[in-house]
């Protein structure tokens, strides 16, 4: 079974909330891969250097000057500071773009009715590469960057390379993606932890939107939970980052 | 044979110099890592940011702030922009810190006179992971960042990296360092192309340092290829980097 696990930004930014993300993560025994995101850190470095974060309904625009940002931050800053305390904690993880061995393919996306400038959409995982860096021992860590194959670097939604890379590594090996937030899971009630969903199947889903009970952000995620469930992945598991070393932590969908 | 092949940060930050120099490379037959600097695009981002670089006897020194300058950088910027181009040619480049694969461990300077801040003197190359890297086909490219296993990236000098990584690679499989400079290798007098010395010995060296005609910089550079040699690597090149690709080119010390 391979782990893909899926963290956002809000978590990498904060140095504490990062080292108790990390500790979860080293928890979780045998081949796990990733990804991570780092959209505030790149709009905190674009404001130091005076370059305006423009979003279209809720995209960044990625110009010239902010692929550079996000190149910095996803690939670099955020990359190896995740490595490094990793390596610290007995992890013996490595760092990786899309570019790095060609590990994601993407295009530069067209046709939409905006221009997102340096924005790609995936076009083809390279599970060999990443399942023979897991059988050496590695971790692969991976930035939400894909590349064009024609030397350009491309800004790639983190949630979608986590979806990617766990579709394409069930072609080779039974694969579970982990999604990690800041809620316990599915919950009835956000504030009450006892209304933890544990299982939720299909149907569920369709009768707790009906009913109401679930609403807002999470539809997208269990809506991209369901689509990874039927294009291979074995099991998706929505939980508190903190706890995805815990396997019977949060909400499982199969 | 695996070559190990250094190029200067002064290629890096101009885009026509850095296109021109991976072309050559992509050339060089075989087993080959890349190490490469970044240094005045640090310096470049450290204003923009309004960091101060501070130098101590031209080295810099690496307080929090330019650490994650040199982070963003060179693990970033300049190592990603690298990956994406030789992919581009059709070199499957895969770029690493000394944290990526724990590929090399180093320990923060300490006692000297003046405090260098999160510099670390390299200890271990891993060379098992980078020969395994290579056995799979990929080119590693490896920014000059090290790590010190309790998970602090550390900051350190390209050259010192070459060094070390080609020692290194020698104790597995012959190895040919390469110095890729603005210059066609040693030369009797550098305004003249046919005045360069192709093969050098250390009796040669010595007599050309007696009688004046290897002065200044050329030095420290000949006393490092010579250091190599000492510590089993088979040859060391020191030619004009966008010639890394032809065998033939430079001053070769054997």
């Amino acid at each position: 079974m391979i782990n893909v696990i899926k963290v956002g930004g809000g978590i990498i930014e904060d140095q504490s909330s990062l080292a108790e993300f990390l500790k979860s993560f080293a928890q979780l025994k045998g081949k796990k891969i990733l990804i991570h995101g780092g959209g505030r850190l790149a709009t905190t470095l674009a404001k130091k250097l005076g370059i305006e974060s423009k979003m279209i309904e809720g995209r960044r625009v990625t110009d010239d000057a902010t692929l550079e940002v996000v190149t910095m931050v996803y690939g670099g800053l955020a990359n190896k500071t995740i490595v490094a305390e990793l390596q610290a904690l007995g992890v013996n993880a490595i760092g990786l773009t899309g570019a790095d061995g060609n590990a994601i393919q993407a295009h530069k996306r067209t046709g939409w009715e905006h221009d997102f400038g340096w924005v790609g959409d995936v076009d083809k995982v390279n599970a060999d590469l990443l399942l023979s860096l897991l059988n050496q021992g590695l971790v692969p860590v991976i930035a939400p960057l894909s590349h064009d194959g024609q030397g350009h670097i491309l800004n790639t939604n983190a949630d979608t390379i986590a979806s990617e890379v766990a579709k394409a590594m069930s072609t080779l090996e039974e694969t579970q993606l982990i999604l990690g937030f800041e809620l316990d899971g599915v919950m009835k009630n956000p504030k009450d932890a006892s209304t933890l969903i544990s299982k939720i199947t299909k149907q569920d889903f369709e009768n707790y939107k009906a009913d109401g009970t679930i609403t807002d952000g999470m539809i997208p995620k269990l809506d991209n939970a369901f689509k990874a469930i039927n294009s291979g992945v074995k099991a998706v598991r929505i939980c508190n980052a903190m706890k995805v070393g815990d396997e019977k932590s949060g909400t499982t969908i199969q």
